[in-house]
């Protein structure tokens, strides 16, 4: 295992000490328990958004703190969920007097521990709700999940609903359009290699030197099918195939299209997987009125990339427009 | 070779055709020859500046092109230079009549077809002015350079000579202060992996399972020394004490701390690697004033890292805050 780190046992307390440097302006760093928030938390008056999960996925969720986005993250060891007392602390550092969301990715672990922190919360006399994204098509139940996983989608929640936070709106409000950007995200991935968590040191998976997996979850869970490697566009073609079948996404629609990367993945690669998803979009009658591609719910050093669609309308758009200032996406301010 | 591309000689024409495709709003793809040019180019009244060379590093340039950044960026094939034809078609398309500044990486095929290209385009009565990138202290004369080479400093570069054209500086001016940041930026890489150029099909070169390269290139070229790995605090200090001692950087400067990734690194090792270096400068009385973590310069699926040190003064710190509109760099609009 070749890694830039020290101890393995101390990669997520340094990483975010580091993040807590590089990004004062934004963010301060609790480390007891360990969670990151807003400067300015709590904000008086505004919804209180809290993510979190297993570390490993950055920039998800650290990376997505601030302005507009979420008011806390909560990272865990290595592909495993945060305990409730950081999501508690973090819950109670947040709550600006209106509520606290939690967005939460469909992982058994994560689920329970948001859901237990959310009633100590409750009994502290914070409201708090929460939604669970569940947007990849791949599998239903598998390693981690009842149900589906919840991976890129959650992305595009986090800074939809961020923004419906950031412009007043109350949690019920705020909580439903989280859930109707989950309704309406569909995702799914593929590896060509798999990554090794520090702690462990040794990859969870292998792949031949001429093998991919479809349908790959963002902890290297099992997919769909092993196959041969194959050119980016008929790959492209395994993910999105599925993908806009199942909700469906259909002639008319207008759509964000988002090509992400795994973590090890170069940006070369992801701009022909991109290409190959608008021409088929394109052909199907959907408009494709937003992108994001890049780095943005990671798997370590995975090589690999998953496709997301969200089907938006007027009010997404303009909640995905507005200003973001995080770490990991940041414009109009 | 697992790569997400469709036939090797076709990488980089599919890959900008997708990048011209995600970001519509800010750039458009010439093919004829091959070049990426901002969409409102040429600016009336504005110096238009030109970047480009290999592909295989990306976000460089093209990422960089849009407000506030570059007119227009020139990508080669994998870790070749471009011809003087498209850069002279992109120094023309981005001429708004204040002349053209060509930012280029120290590699002896970049200077030689950038400097052949700048005679042509004076030849049609474009004025031309160049920088030419050297901040890697690794090595002297390496395998495709004379002197020094170009690496992360040319992104700071980009960014404030960017700013410095968009309020209107000449080209005299907006010359002088690209050379004034690389005269003040430093730096130095390492890998872990190499990496496989697509046309090649076999990496350029192979590192033991326990082995990592000080001072590589960003095209893997040879550093200074292959050595056991170590832990992440030992490994930044063989980068950052060579790139401090160099210029150097004392006690009482103010810099911008640059940490890169490769392109396969995973986030959370380079903020690991960011907490030692803010650490060490701390230490020795350097403040950190600006912070850039990511893949910024990049070799294909490389991992490994870079740090560069740029020291600031009040002009350049406006002009890194000034707003940028690109793909890879975006605030303040």
């Amino acid at each position: 295992m070749k890694k830039i780190i020290n101890d393995p046992k101390h990669v997520v307390d340094e990483s975010v000490a580091g993040f807590g440097l590089a990004h004062a302006d934004l963010v301060r760093v609790e480390t007891d328990p360990i969670y990151v928030v807003r400067a300015d938390a709590p904000v008086s008056g505004k919804v209180g958004l809290v993510s979190g999960g297993g570390s490993g996925h950055e920039p998800l969720h650290a990376g997505y703190v601030g302005h507009g986005m979420l008011d806390a993250a909560v990272p865990g060891a290595v592909f495993t969920s945060p305990t409730p007392d950081p999501i508690l602390a973090a819950t109670k550092a947040v709550d600006g007097g209106k509520g606290v969301l939690h967005i939460v990715k469909n992982y058994t672990g994560d689920v329970l521990n948001f859901e237990t922190a959310a009633d100590l919360a409750a009994a502290d006399g914070i409201e708090v709700r929460a939604v669970v994204t569940n947007d990849d098509v791949a599998v239903k139940d598998s390693l981690y999940t009842a149900g589906r996983r919840g991976v890129g989608g959650t992305v595009l929640v986090e800074k939809i609903a961020g923004a419906a936070a950031e412009r007043g709106d109350s949690l019920e409000q705020v909580a439903d359009i989280a859930e109707r950007v989950n309704a309406n995200a569909r995702s799914m991935g593929m590896a060509l290699t798999p990554c090794i968590v520090p702690h462990a040191g040794e990859p969870s998976f292998t792949l031949a030197d001429d093998e991919i997996e479809i349908g790959i979850g963002i902890h290297g869970e099992p997919g769909r099918e092993r196959i041969k490697i194959e050119p980016a566009d008929a790959i492209v073609d395994r993910l999105i195939t599925p993908v806009i079948e199942d909700l469906p996404y259909s002639d008319g629609d207008r759509v964000l299209l988002f090509v992400n990367g795994m973590g090890g993945t170069p940006q070369i690669e992801l701009y022909i997987a991109y290409r190959r998803a608008a021409d088929v979009l394109a052909e199907r009658g959907v408009t494709v009125e937003r992108s994001l591609v890049g780095n943005y719910i990671t798997s370590l050093e995975m090589q690999g990339f998953s496709i997301t669609l969200l089907k938006l309308d007027d009010e997404m758009v303009e909640l995905w427009d507005a200003p973001v200032h995080t770490a990991a996406l940041r414009w109009g301010r």
